[in-house]
């Protein structure tokens, strides 16, 4: 321990410089928990604008340079890369680093990761953050502010860790819950994974349309229907590949669900029944009033 | 005409008191275009409210009764009612006075009132305006300020009704633009029709994870992912239900196209299909980056 470091909040490693990554970093550079940052990323257009952006002082070649010496690693690549790097930094990350991540799916990457560093200082993290923006340059210091971040550790992790990564992420203004791997994927399958492929398939299926839409100028795209419905769909397509097939255990029931439910809407439509046709969009009012109250 | 009625903007009748019409006609006052306003609705709690806020003076019994003497007519009832209304006004209208609808499907609505009305004072109307709101308790004076307002006459609107009807829409703060009922339908069945098929089937696909949603508080429903794209499934169920029966011809193709989409989404999730899913996802994504720009 060199005099600095040991006076310091120590070297901050990020291993995927992308949107939540750098937002992560600007948010604990304004908390004063990020004297200096190390980043990685195998794109190198990323590394730069991280770069660029002061997101990273400095760039590593690999995982295992950028995790040397850091007091605390940042683990934000997308989820179905996560077990992987964590394997790689195994030999060269310190046994007192605390290691995040920030995946929106918990249960098998939380236990990947905690396999590969299985010392109890890993802690799995998912903040309720972010929006259909991607990529260091949309990278936001306010992000997490007044958001909720779930502590979602696994059976390894140790109390002290646990409790650093809670003050860590309230020192960024979220508010902190825990919840652990397995519901945490059921909730969001619902909240968020499901949305998401309601969004992208609403806006694929606009394809024949857009013609003609775009034919009508703004007023083919004048709709706040359209718009709020479909802003999730501008959202990485390889970042939500993952999280859907991460999570496809607990996301396919509910997609079947909804084929069911599009499906009884069009049967309904088609056979101009407008009893049925009321009560099947009754049950969706009802459910969305109980999902989002006020 | 007496003095009074000579020197005034006229009466305005509103039949159907809800929250398009309600808007049209605090717009109107505003805009100094409603003296005095006769309303009709078949729902007494509706009228009671709409009396109390101010909107109508004067309930009738009867739409026959709202039209006597009016200057301007606004039809704002559920879109499948409103050519048995425009027959019920038919002999008690006064042939100057001009007659608009709100209704957000125009192509059969456009030609039934046009066949009641066949002296050219009717203009269809449809203001791209509202949100998830219903009832005149939800009526909002500035509902359509720099909104669209299209204006889909029939054959038989003459050039004066149309500008009347352009001045009237223009004065309440709307941008007007004029479409024919076809292919105003066409698109609309796009931007906004197919839209809340997906919100209602969204909502009511998350029937079953509802109780484990409502135990996690207010986390379980902390997404703006879930309230963007369920927030017009909080809409009217009996007026969606007419919208879309009336709207059938080009709403049906785009439901089928929905239900392709997510299921081609779930088949690429349960094969843990990585190229095939990035593909559906990046389809999404690009037709949502057309439709909506910026």
């Amino acid at each position: 321990v060199t005099p600095e470091s040991a006076s310091s909040p120590g070297a901050l490693a990020l291993l995927g410089a992308g949107y939540i990554g750098g937002s992560v970093v600007l948010a604990a550079r304004a908390a004063q928990l990020a004297r200096r940052v190390v980043g990685y990323d195998p794109d190198p257009a990323a590394t730069a604008v991280a770069r660029a952006r002061g997101i990273v002082d400095e760039v590593a070649a690999s995982p295992e340079a950028a995790v040397a010496g850091a007091a605390l690693v940042v683990l934000a690549a997308p989820v179905a890369s996560l077990g992987e790097l964590a394997r790689r930094i195994a030999g060269c990350v310190s046994r007192q680093a605390l290691v995040i991540d920030v995946g929106s799916v918990k249960t098998g990457v939380v236990a990947d990761i905690e396999a590969a560093l299985p010392w109890g200082r890993f802690v799995g993290c998912h903040p309720l953050a972010g929006t259909e923006r991607s990529g260091p340059a949309a990278a936001d210091e306010a992000l997490f502010r007044d958001r909720i971040c779930f502590l979602c550790p696994g059976p390894r992790a140790t109390a002290a860790a646990l409790a650093e990564a809670a003050a860590f992420w309230a020192a960024l203004g979220a508010r902190v819950l825990t919840l652990e791997p397995e519901p945490h994927d059921a909730v969001m399958a619902a909240v968020s994974h499901l949305p998401h492929v309601a969004a992208f398939a609403l806006a694929a299926s606009l394809a024949a349309p857009l013609p003609l839409l775009e034919a009508q100028g703004p007023a083919g795209a004048a709709t706040t229907s359209l718009r709020d419905t479909t802003r999730i769909a501008a959202s990485s397509p390889p970042v939500w590949r993952d999280i859907m097939i991460e999570n496809r255990i607990h996301l396919l029931p509910l997609v079947r669900s909804l084929e069911e439910r599009v499906t009884a809407l069009r049967v309904a439509i088609e056979a101009q029944d407008r009893v049925g046709l009321e009560a099947e969009l009754a049950a969706g009012r009802a459910c969305r009033d109980r999902l989002v109250k006020g």
